[in-house]
């Protein structure tokens, strides 16, 4: 299947060379840009009655751009290297339930129930804006933030369940204090919850805000206790950062070492290493100094020169002067 | 006592395949659950009048469980690994005083205090609330966390006294400058106490804020104090965690270490590790790793593998495909 | 002179047994603490008349204790061990003019400024506040955090640049833009700059905000930018305090080797060990993973166990079930 | 050309002894700051129109140094020892476009500009602002922040994408909820923009705030997206620097070992030790653990003493007692 194998490479993302590609993902993504663009433009007053006939149409388009290249990709995937999608029946359905597939389907789904059913077209029209999440297929920088999310996940989880006991703890104390005083902002504990979120996260909107001394006091403790809650995360993410980074290295490094069992790094080793080093998100900066590190390591070859012929024992993978 | 044992185990997390006690844990954090939805449902106005015998005849209920699920706990606790509590008088008095046995105290007490002396009603029953802290039996993840904070106790305790000292400095000082023009708020040190502290976690709720100039160029480098007021817990904990995770590490290496003294790990030594990664709170790619790294601090092993059978020197731990 | 030493040691954080010295501790530190308090207590309107008579008469011994304090610390200094401060005349002048000794010469002086020149004195009542910080003397904890701020002060002094820089771009920025709409705010750069500095601290009052389209568009540039303001101290810190606690343990580390030359920890060698571990602020855990990690990196030992008479090669410094 | 090569000199910040240099540097920054102290203090009603000529005609002045200035570094920067910009037309080219010469030329184009274009006299008043970054030629320790971005910027392009994403999805669901009870504050998508990124950025202002129990539903789970927007760029600063540095401390490494491959470190090599110190922004203390680090890894020099001689193996790269 040539033709499939063909229409696989034009919707991945485009191989260097590849022109035709890079035109049909510079095509999707101008396309997914001015969908969103439009749904912020249709909600202003002014524009959204005078060109809503115009919208429509291109909204009408879109749809169809977007459920042939959703089709097209349902039918290509078993061209892919994934092996899970491999698999003419079960690959395709392994692939129609993975994130990226859903976030495609999400795209053009709410077009065809609005013809189905009588729901608020305010509302699918606002929906048109999780369009911009099919972005996700080009931008690759983000797929390290969401492996570290991933990985720390259990972590994450225990600073949202934290959260959660913050939430409900601080509510039903301001709901206590601040109850009689102000029974329109802390009524109930559910009432009393927005203050509560709004304080945990440091925003602050002071829309309401504890007046009497015993709800100051308390809210006080909540607002110190909402430093805690900014700070779980960010010290979770800042030391998950760091270790997934230092686990990539570690691939790296395994295959650096492989390519260095004979000393040398010849033309074809560096240009697999430079592909692992991207495929990992790695800088160049961060590989640069591997070879310093297993110098420093590796104690019989202290200066990194043989003591013999005063060669460098581990050659630079990078080559010298690739910026990134 | 084989009674005593099986009690034991069905309070505690269910072991794999223990179905008895896997519906025990799901009943009782069920009930946990339905306790703070209660809570917070009875606080509104509408619900709390109208439904208050059903409320109260479920917490009659939820208290007999707890009340029982204690008297359980204390019973049975000798019969678990912890060499504190194994002694039938000493231990059940230790156990009786550790934190969690006095979250499930706190839970129960309340209802019977309120026979004994005139409380006010709304407080016990917003008190309620603190029955989520019951849910810290179940959810491990929370455990290294609050290992973290346990370690740095002293960092963060420093953390805490500049805060402390910040508060009294910044409402000193806006007290002297805001004093006159604002009275009302800023009329005295305590009363500037609340300024102060919604400043230094950069809550900023502005409902007050300084407007005399002196007062706004004091309250300018108040807020910037904010910033490490918030900084501070953040890489204290950011640091913290990262040591804590390499700590556990250090441990499970150890034990790796142990495990390859003869070179390979067996399905026991394979068992025996992954028990140890799930009690340390270690994900699979934590622990994947680590043979890598292993290789590359031994130099006489620089490639993993073995140069006279060419072997992998290091086998890997987890197995492949091991997902968490 | 060994009324000089004696003084010298009341008056430093009592050593282990030294009861004496340890109720001087005592002593002073409670006299600070009803000093913050009084000053606190005084500036409550209801209070501050009707018992001025006590608060002087109280703020008068007070002054009388810290000065005799003050004086027998520049009396008893050159007893001390820093080599600074041991020559009789330059000593004592250097002593006088290191940060501690001018804490507690500003906790005396504006007493005696108030006889000689005629200041407010609210002011002067409220600048004892700052007695606070001679708590320093006997909080050890703040000592890591100051070493900190200290070994990153160029990194930090960046940040504070970036601050400025900011604030200077920010409120000129928003006095183009929304200085017509709302004079009274934005009417000049300087008035502009509280917007400025209360929105990049991410306190947001709200008191002050734009209102033009402009002035939003570019107000959430600098919300935004607010973001990268906290950020970047935190990133500082979390990375310093990392290496700080690395620095403090290769120091560790260090003496643990030499201690190690013969094999064995023998009991004067672990009381040593101890003593620096508690200089450095080490926690037990940070300690005990040592004798692991030089395990890991010795290679010849790798089980950390004599492959000849089976014995532990590394033995732990701390001793067992030694907790902080 | 050895005016031309003084010429660089004196505008380079000045080596340790050129006087002559010292005090250009201490000119040009003093300019730039009354500039930035002209431009905040002209926006003053009062003192704006009293005082415009004075204005104006230092203005007139500081563009003619600057302007001086700006041609001097553009004919003398070949004598540098940036190779890029050695040659006489395509070097000064280079530089030309290089960010330092672009900020220098910012800093005097708008007063040559107004003379040609009608522009908002107050507009260009204002961008004087700009010259502040002049500031950037003379402060080194921004260096080690602006590489850490730069190394970064794929991980901070993500952060910042991600943002985008945040906020287009917070203004469409919050249109969605408040649009109807709040037409004025959340009429259109743009519009609610004001409020996402007010939001997502953890400022809060207050000044609109959802008020349907729906809207702040949906709000409430906007602030706490907000904690991770925040976390994101600190957690990538945080293990950004700590990386940062590292790589850093390798280069110093690389060379540190060099300088020992006799053994000893001579006064020469000290000196190149400590010039590449300062150049790597290294403080003293990070060096001074270097070699306690090479000695614990390097197995064979447990001690860091000779076996034979009992001499130190490492010596000390920076020498006893420098402080920073």
């Amino acid at each position: 299947m040539r033709a499939r194998r063909r229409v696989f490479e034009l919707l991945e993302v485009a191989a260097p060379g590849d022109r035709a590609s890079r035109r049909v993902d510079t095509a999707l993504i101008s396309l997914i840009a001015l969908n969103v663009l439009a749904t912020v433009v249709e909600s202003l007053p002014a524009v959204g009655g005078a060109l809503g006939e115009s919208f429509y149409r291109f909204e009408v388009l879109s749809v169809a751009v977007f459920g042939v290249e959703y089709l097209a990709r349902l039918w290509s995937v078993v061209e892919g290297e994934d092996p899970r999608y491999r698999s003419p029946v079960l690959g395709r359905l392994r692939y129609s339930v993975s994130a990226i597939a859903l976030i495609d389907l999400l795209a053009i789904l709410p077009f065809f129930l609005a013809g189905l059913f009588a729901i608020d077209l305010r509302f699918l029209r606002v929906l048109r804006i999780l369009r911009i999440f099919k972005l996700s297929h080009y931008f690759s920088a983000l797929e390290i933030l969401l492996e570290v999310v991933r990985v720390e996940r259990h972590a994450f989880g225990a600073a949202f369940f934290l959260l959660g006991v913050g939430v409900l703890f601080a509510s039903s104390g301001i709901y206590l204090f601040e109850h009689e005083a102000q029974p329109e902002a802390f009524g109930s504990i559910p009432a009393a919850m927005w203050w509560a979120v709004v304080t945990l996260t440091t925003v602050g909107y002071g829309d309401v805000s504890p007046v009497t001394a015993a709800g100051k006091m308390f809210g006080a403790s909540i607002t110190v206790m909402g430093i805690g809650m900014v700070a779980l995360p960010t010290g979770i993410l800042a030391s998950g950062f760091s270790r997934e980074v230092d686990r990539r290295k570690r691939v790296y490094v395994a295959q650096l070492h492989q390519a260095l069992e004979d000393g040398v790094i010849d033309a074809r080793e560096r240009r697999q290493l430079e592909g692992l080093r991207h495929d990992l998100g790695l800088t160049a900066e961060d590989v640069r100094g591997m070879t310093t590190q297993r110098r420093r390591t590796d104690p019989g070859r202290g200066t990194g020169k043989c003591p013999h012929c005063g060669e460098a024992l581990v050659p630079d993978p990078v080559g010298p002067g690739s910026g990134s």
